[in-house]
């Protein structure tokens, strides 16, 4: 059932057998996690199967055993590892105000982001030659996850058009965010880079509101959630002296 | 200097040659034109030089003899064009409250999304076979050429990481919604997405403002050009209502 371990090395020094043998399950782990760090540090085109295979420290015949398709099919198991992966950060009780749930979420997305930070780039950016209808659609898969959660957790059974479009919106602005922190050398630093996602949001949604009876809904009820020192209080005092002069608009 | 115009009609029926002599950039202009038509309705895979030639009532030939390159370099050329199109449009007069100078902007990007449907689609979501490092820099181009024109209009000659980030994010968020309208059938109207999209850039501007003393600035000097009958003055006496039940943040 299970002859991979004992595949004959490579002729390269770098590809070593390995020290035991590894279940069938065990071996397509090791591989997908060691392209996963190759593809989360370089570009997809940057990374070839002999890197693979020494980074695991097995033959190039054996990664191919097991991925026949070559490396496009490691990529697109590697990314669909990577999706699952994202996918359980945006798991939070349904407890709490939404503003600290979300800053819970957005930690954890952050952390991956910071993690697979050149291989997030260029998968987000388009333009990559690994990337195929089936990758687009993982990572479309990614988003509409989110989205579903943080509608869940707005306790919204039917969204309408409005509400919908606000999350989604934000949730590319959370991307788009997230590609310019890495561009600029992860800066700001990731709490304040968070906070500001998190205000962007409570933003938006009040913005929303405005025209949208579903929406002021929601925010009405998270709003009553919210705490005086929590993120929602601190916004609107620093907000306040800012718009105080503009009272000529009221 | 032009035989072109005189080409043999192709083989198919519907390849005849041109009525009259056209010069060589007046051709270029019209397969330019042609080519454009065809990318805005369809997604570039599904574009055949046969296509553009039967448009452009010429033959195949002769659509090779303007482009050796075939159809990555008229897609390349035609993607050209649009996008110079587009960075007219974000050119306004400095005068008048900003909201008003962005709705303005606005309905320009907005009817030029109507017209390039689904091409402007094919292109953002990428995964296209089209796609090139040298079609992404033309995108890419465009974008950074929007958010200049925005930072000129908010007069911030030397603008900080917290702004140009603002600006940055709320131009990936202009897209989104663009191609959400676009897959929901263009709903809502466009007049309401666009008071949507200015909304969200003041919602925005005003929650960055909380962090950033450059942003509060600028927040502060808009809002004094805004009249209680704009959409400020509108978006303020609509969201207080929802908001006013939250005294207990302040």
């Amino acid at each position: 059932m299970n002859g991979s371990g004992t595949a004959p090395a490579a002729p390269t020094p770098s590809a070593r057998p390995a020290y035991r043998r590894l279940s069938v399950e065990e071996r397509r782990t090791q591989l997908i996690a060691a392209a996963l760090v190759l593809f989360a540090h370089r570009a997809p085109e940057d990374v070839s199967l002999d890197d693979v295979a020494a980074a695991a420290k097995v033959s190039r015949p054996l990664v191919y055993r097991y991925f026949p398709g070559g490396k496009p099919q490691l990529y697109e198991t590697a990314l669909r590892s990577a999706a699952d992966d994202l996918e359980l950060c945006f798991a939070e009780p349904q407890t709490g105000p939404l503003t600290g749930r979300l800053a819970a979420v957005l930690d954890r997305y952050l952390a991956f982001v910071d993690e697979h930070d050149a291989g997030f780039g260029a998968l987000l950016q388009g333009g990559s030659v690994a990337e195929t209808s089936r990758t687009g659609a993982i990572v479309d898969g990614v988003r509409r996850a989110a989205a579903a959660q943080i509608l869940k957790h707005l306790q919204v059974p039917e969204p309408g058009p409005r509400l919908r479009m606000m999350v989604r919106t934000w949730i590319t602005a959370v991307e788009a965010a997230s590609l310019i922190w890495l561009d600029e050398g992860k800066q700001p630093p990731v709490e304040e880079l968070r906070d500001w996602l998190v205000d962007h949001f409570v933003a938006l949604l009040t913005a929303t509101s405005a025209n949208d009876p579903q929406t002021a809904e929601v925010t009405r009820a998270a709003l009553a959630l919210e705490r005086a020192e929590g993120p929602v209080g601190r916004l609107a005092r620093q907000v306040i002296p800012v718009v105080s002069d503009a009272a000529h608009l009221l």
